[in-house]
């Protein structure tokens, strides 16, 4: 939550004048996105986010998130348009960082969905699986199941300090997944992400799908379930709002839907969906001192989340 | 350089709602002000600075703030209007906080004024000097002589660890202002703030003076010696730019002007300017660890443009 690159004024009338979009009228720092630098930015023609990616995008992926922010445009999906340099490409580079100009949506995010506000995004995200399906680009996902045991590894028995029993608990469940994970469902581009304070609403309507940077290829029913374990529970993920969670599925299904066999592999989808946020969570819980400035979120609302699938 | 209080968008919407200005269409976590949170905020009606403030703003100096801000936007000068609430007053409580709703002003603050843009400062500067003739509001300034004879002391011996040396320049400087303070020259509400940050400009135009929040009643004076002495010098205050501290002064000449006494003071003037930020800075310094995210302004960076006004 904070701005890492200071641009000068003067240098950012320069960047933005390379996007073609008119003469700079005000640019503020804004407070968003964990890995990033961004400006809400505003010139004679319109109103945009700059982003300067900090050390954890890699470079090598960009092209792949701004081909598919346009392509799903194009297709009609709320999602921001990215501005082009004159000489071609969507990235520019400056003082060695690269940096993006993209469309500024309006909306709000949600702190407490309602079921209405649930049913528009599942389905915006419908709309998002379809929209997807001639999109050429490819990234594979580096945070699926290969990911999450990964991850495990890495945190080892610390996993034990945040809660006892919690590093046998994540063995247990990678054992599980790896036995049961539907790798033979659909696969395409998804969100994986696609959290609350990544929907932007007016009202009840989605106004725009923000924050693709962990868009990738996996099992296209995982989407649902990731945007389910985040929309339908209350923080600490101890009480689940079934009104909230079965409208987000109606939404989903009146606009693209669940096959049989995916709706027949939810509980083990959300569970993994579940791991995954887990899983960096505790990486992060266990990295960062206790008292940085950081705030650490909690991975026990993520292991509560599993309990409640894992008892379906 | 961060938000310190987040706001659900729901309780957004019904804060802005309270102040009259319509339905809320956006708001973003800004990254600016060190002391208090800051979010972006859009209507139907138009662009607001949301403001939360935090501890170091004492609540029963806001009603000067609002008052000074309403007088000079009534007088033309290039401040954010406040919004009114319906029950009366600009002030808005919400979970033990105050909280106020401004205009939004277009505009950008500069890194490097050029003298074209120092001198609309100056003649700006001016005009704020003129309109505060009739206010009727009153506020000493904490961060006056007083104030810096007594940070000098709470600062102490560790005034060396800054640099060697630095205490007895401090309290030898504390000795001179105390002999030389030209107290019998005009009084008036002045900004006592305006670095360049504090400017939104256009081009060469000015487009809003903001961040009001050191404003009081001291020597009128002392404010143009404040925006000199932050406006005229390289970074590390080592190299001062003629050109654009004249501009600076003959735009405040030109709307407003110095008269012979305060001109014959102007070098005293600067002095304690300097001295004031070199305290606060060197106060800051010592009291903040090292390694903590919040960076650390350079005391010794006014201690040189100290230097500078001395050898005049």
């Amino acid at each position: 939550m904070a701005v890492y690159t200071h641009i000068p004024m003067e240098e950012m009338a320069a960047l933005v004048a390379r996007f073609g979009v008119g003469t700079l009228c005000s640019a503020k720092g804004i407070a968003e996105g964990v890995e990033n630098s961004n400006y809400l930015v505003e010139t004679e023609q319109g109103r945009f986010i700059l982003t300067v990616y900090e050390k954890r995008v890699d470079a090598g992926d960009l092209p792949f998130f701004m081909g598919l922010l346009d392509h799903l445009a194009e297709k009609g999906c709320p999602v921001p348009r990215t501005m082009h340099l004159a000489e071609g490409g969507s990235i520019a580079d400056w003082n060695g960082k690269k940096i993006a100009l993209i469309e500024f949506l309006p909306g709000v995010t949600v702190d407490k969905p309602t079921p209405a506000q649930a049913q528009a995004t599942g389905a915006a995200l419908g709309d998002l699986h379809r929209a997807v399906a001639d999109f050429p680009g490819h990234r594979p996902n580096t945070l699926g199941l290969d990911g999450w045991v990964d991850l495990a590894r890495q945190c080892g028995p610390a996993l034990d300090d945040i809660r006892p029993g919690l590093a046998a608990r994540v063995a247990e469940e990678c054992a599980f997944l790896q036995a049961h994970w539907p790798h033979h469902l659909a696969k395409s581009v998804v969100h994986a992400d696609l959290f609350p304070d990544n929907v932007l609403m007016l009202d009840n309507k989605v106004t725009g799908l923000i924050d693709f940077y962990f868009a990738c290829e996996d099992v296209r029913a995982w989407d649902v379930a990731v945007t389910h374990s985040a929309w339908s529970f209350n923080a600490d993920g101890t009480v689940y709002d079934a009104a909230v969670g079965d409208a987000l599925l109606a939404g989903y299904q009146g606009s693209f839907g669940l096959s049989a066999e995916e709706a027949a592999a939810f509980p083990v989808l959300a569970r993994g969906s579940c791991l995954r946020f887990l899983l960096t969570r505790a990486y992060d819980w266990i990295n960062t001192p206790a008292d940085a400035l950081v705030t650490r979120k909690d991975p026990i609302a993520y292991l509560n989340r599993l309990e409640h699938y894992a008892a379906l």
